[in-house]
């Protein structure tokens, strides 16, 4: 029944092995079909070698398991959250890739040093706040969806298909799990770049705002010329 | 009538993969055939694993399409630009490499600290000046071509294979396409060691002026002594 | 006799390859069999290219070798002490990765600055002191293990599956040689995340202690609930 | 002839490319045949993927090619003199590898900060001084050898197996050109991990002498116990 969801959530949970962001078990994708409202994600803790399609868990928006046979990633209630919170969003990505994760480990946002950065979001990437004792004892995951959507306030989560967590890591999304999983490896690529410009010139300036409007209307506007025109 | 060309920019455009230098459907690599008067691009925001050499895209120095069913790289007039100004190179390569876009964000020439960098250029690699907002406004593209060439008014672009785009990145050419995405390699490796070097010691000194000279003068001179003869 | 240990632990060093811990003959995993009374660890100084399940050498607890045509790693007596003193332990990998190495010759403890290192370990990763020139001049791999063990006194070693030996490098352990290897891949990243975020703001704080306890105890505590339910 | 030699240097310097420690038509291998009083270099400029053994050039001791159809590597003088100078080595290797060439553009030497390096050398790792504008400009290539010999007046070339030529890079030599291959990848870990070392504590202390010397000694003294005994 849900061969065709499964299928494609197994396949972007493993972009994330090709991309090499994540070793072991860490990391999950998840994709939400809006017309049947479920989703699909990894299973919890389970080898990305041996995982097959057929190991996807399979949930509904009030997050109880509706087909598989493991328990879905410990993330689960943070995917739902999101998915709740953004409509736009069909697919969502988590890893704890080095430089996306050490940025949230330092509290610090990603700044926009360059035309790479508005080609994926016209900003710097957002931090959000620390979780409160209370947060963190009762509903942990659920209140880590919360914080990101609270930062998210002012903020478009289509144009911004990210988010750094503090002192934990990176989430992506995007349309599909695919397309989250590439976002997360476009983060992971803008976050290296931004520790390195940093040590070559710690005042390295944030770049000019009309060229970072520039590159993120001509990927992402209503007159977009990047591309072929068929996708986002 | 193209198929020589559009598989030789083709595989040049692979080699951006191979080496390292491009993630999803970043940069692009061209190759000019001065005698028929066109050029073959990879075509706009298309992924490298799915491309086939009948997708690459023939233009002519108008910048219109002669050949090829996709729209051709938003780049397309930076590389025509750089053709018609740089009369001696035949190939021009483009990507968001780390290391030498992380010299470009931080608007910083990369310094001559080693005899790698004569064997590749004979002194610092020039950073262009930043472009105004009229200039980003309209034609952005083009006028990224006349910065680059404006920064070489007094450089030669035989002798110097490449120039990093302030708060952009790397653009790299040569006699060929593949030779262009080999400079763009060589290029990423003497910012990635200039960038070690000056973490080591941020007061290491740029290469004495004879050795620059002498390791420049055995590869690219008249008397040049590296190599089997037949190459630059 | 041994044949099923010998083969687990060649698989277990093979590992330390795939992971990209090790280069040349560095490095050695080890298992033990309590009900045997015995451990194989990797032969010393031998290519992992060349190497095979039947050149793993099994000894007793004495050190003596019952089992193999080749001399065991240097680093046994290390190991032999450490199954001595941790009962719980059933398997321990030792190489030089470049990042928890550069900790331990840094003599710096891993400050635990996000919630990968709970996943891991409640807390910074330690560091034992340095050994003695009579704990180095005589019995210096058994004195390796005796300082490890010393750092212990006040740490539970199935807590904390790693420890730094100052100006050496990192071992680590686990139920098995496979886990340990997998644990010191664990170590790697989390020592190369730390080493980014300090240079990113060397002011970084450590987490927050409810948020530690609560990573730690999702996945290792008795009430866990990240994985499948049937690992630690 | 020399079938055996060539096959052997082929191999060789296949290792630098299975190392990551090259690019492009970087880098070169050699090994002697001190009976026959000639060694095969890899020829100058020519493509990895390219090559084959019946490629490497065959020259005698005075540099005069006995076999072979190409150009040798035009860092064959400095080869030539390093086996005249240190007639314990039989193979040479040279690459332009990140972290040992950022070093030797520091001109800095590598410290030995923890037990890898005594595995490797019983002390920091030298750089020549610099070649003077007369040394560079005739004879460029026997001056680099000389200056490695001249730095080693006070030094054994056995029991340090590398060198950093000041503003250049690394050499590295060993019993074999394989060896040779084997101890740059080694050098390069070494510079790598002190690099780290030093950015996470700048002051921290070079490796205490008593354990400097336990580990070399372990490894390479007249009561070696590290290996089978076979080797060095």
């Amino acid at each position: 029944m849900y061969e065709d969801l499964k299928k494609r959530v197994y396949e972007a949970n493993l972009r994330l092995v090709k991309y090499g962001l994540v070793i072991l078990t860490f990391g999950n994708v998840s994709e939400i079909d809006r017309e049947k409202g479920v989703l699909a994600i990894k299973p919890s803790g389970v080898d990305y070698e041996r995982m097959t399609p057929a190991d996807m868990v399979v949930l509904n928006l009030e997050g109880r398991v509706v087909d598989g046979h493991l328990r879905p990633s410990s993330d689960t209630p943070t995917h739902i959250y999101l998915y709740k919170s953004f409509p736009g969003i069909r697919g969502i990505a988590h890893a704890h890739s080095d430089y996306a994760t050490a940025f949230a480990q330092a509290r610090t946002e990603i700044p926009c040093l360059g035309t790479t950065q508005p080609d994926f979001a016209p900003g710097p990437i957002p931090v959000t706040r620390e979780l409160s004792e209370e947060e963190v004892s009762s509903d942990y995951e659920l209140n880590t969806g919360k914080v990101i959507a609270e930062r998210f306030a002012l903020l478009d989560p289509i144009q911004y298909p990210a988010c750094l967590v503090a002192g934990h890591g990176p989430f992506a999304w995007g349309k599909s799990g695919s397309e989250a999983a590439d976002n997360l490896l476009d983060l992971e690529k803008i976050a290296k770049m931004a520790f390195i410009t940093r040590l070559i010139n710690p005042e390295a300036r944030p770049l000019k705002d009309y060229l970072l409007k520039k590159h993120f209307e001509r990927k992402h506007g209503p007159k977009a010329y990047y591309g072929q025109g068929k996708e986002k």
